[in-house]
């Protein structure tokens, strides 16, 4: 299971700060949205300087114009890229396309897809499919719970990550749902000691859930 | 009907001089999605200062966190975003909200969206419902038709766009069909006589289909 702290809705500045501070303990370290929105794609190549050798993933929720946007996000450094579940087929297949020819990695979103959707696009092996729960809809109750019914509606997809509102007593418990990624945010992002939090992570993720 | 410009897929600069080139023959500016993923919101403020009296719409594809996106993207300088009818209720609703609050307008946007979902999300009255082809999918063959097609489905969504590959001969008939807002893109930026193009599109607003 790899930690994956996503960095968001912040001055870049502050941002690359954060990642200098917290990137040696993260397994990768997630460009949000909002941070691309506001500064480009340049925000890639800010954070990918900030911890050069931990693997950044620039979620740039590609929904359309999928070889235009992959080529210029792993250009500026994203190791990893997001691509959004409710895309047409033709958009992720060239998202992985392109992924393929660069050597990198696709995440794709499955904000707000429906189980059709899901299956529809459970297709692309070598992709890694986010379980998301929206900003706007608040977090999901029970993350693990999430993970447990989506392996048995979707055995085919093996590759899991989970975001949205993770807390620490989730971490503990997965290592039983076994997510390849857990996605942390503002949970480290907001802490007073950000580093503390961190690596209060990264212990939940060892513990037996029941210590 | 109003002739909406997409300005997508090339430096910032050469963005800003075909805005100054075309600006006045357009109803509305479109600052594309690639331009603001590559340049962030700063793109909707060169936009604006290249052509300040036309309509800025920031194609932002808001998908989550639409308060945060919303607001960042008015407070740049657009006076119209999208949000993509594939985004939660909730999204969308904030969206519109913070459009309220500033006075500004909403564009959905379809793509990809199921006539279930559709159906979901037309409670929106106050905002653009915008009838959209992939790129990666390629043109749609009947963009009237479409229209038809999609009036006869929703009655109650009157404001309506469309965009994808719409060409001259398209718009000669949407006299008939009478969209609010038809959306071309390299149709006008990539011809060799840009204000002449956009003239082309001026006049085929006006034309009878059939002359």
């Amino acid at each position: 299971m790899r930690l994956q702290v996503a960095i968001d809705r912040m001055p870049l500045n502050q941002a690359e700060d954060i990642v200098k501070t917290i990137g040696s303990q993260a397994d990768i370290i997630e460009a949000g949205t909002s941070l691309i929105k506001d500064y480009g794609v340049g925000a890639l190549a800010a954070l990918k300087k900030a911890a050069p050798d931990v693997p950044l993933l620039g979620d740039i929720k590609t929904i359309d114009e999928g070889e235009y946007e992959f080529r210029q996000g792993y250009r500026s450094g994203a190791d990893i890229l997001t691509v959004m579940g409710a895309s047409s087929l033709a958009t992720i297949e060239k998202c992985c396309l392109v992924a393929k020819e660069m050597q990198k990695e696709v995440m794709i979103d499955l904000l707000e897809c429906t189980s059709e959707k899901i299956q529809a696009i459970s297709i692309f092996p070598q992709a890694i499919y986010c379980l998301h729960t929206s900003v706007d809809k608040g977090a999901t109750a029970d993350p693990n719970g999430d993970i447990l019914t989506f392996r048995k509606q979707f055995p085919s997809i093996r590759r899991i990550a989970i975001a949205g509102g993770i807390n620490l007593e989730a971490v503990r418990k997965m290592k039983e749902t076994a997510p390849e990624i857990v996605i942390v945010g503002s949970g480290i992002t907001k802490a007073a000691d950000k580093l503390q939090s961190v690596q209060n992570f990264r212990k939940a993720m060892t513990q037996n859930a029941y210590d």
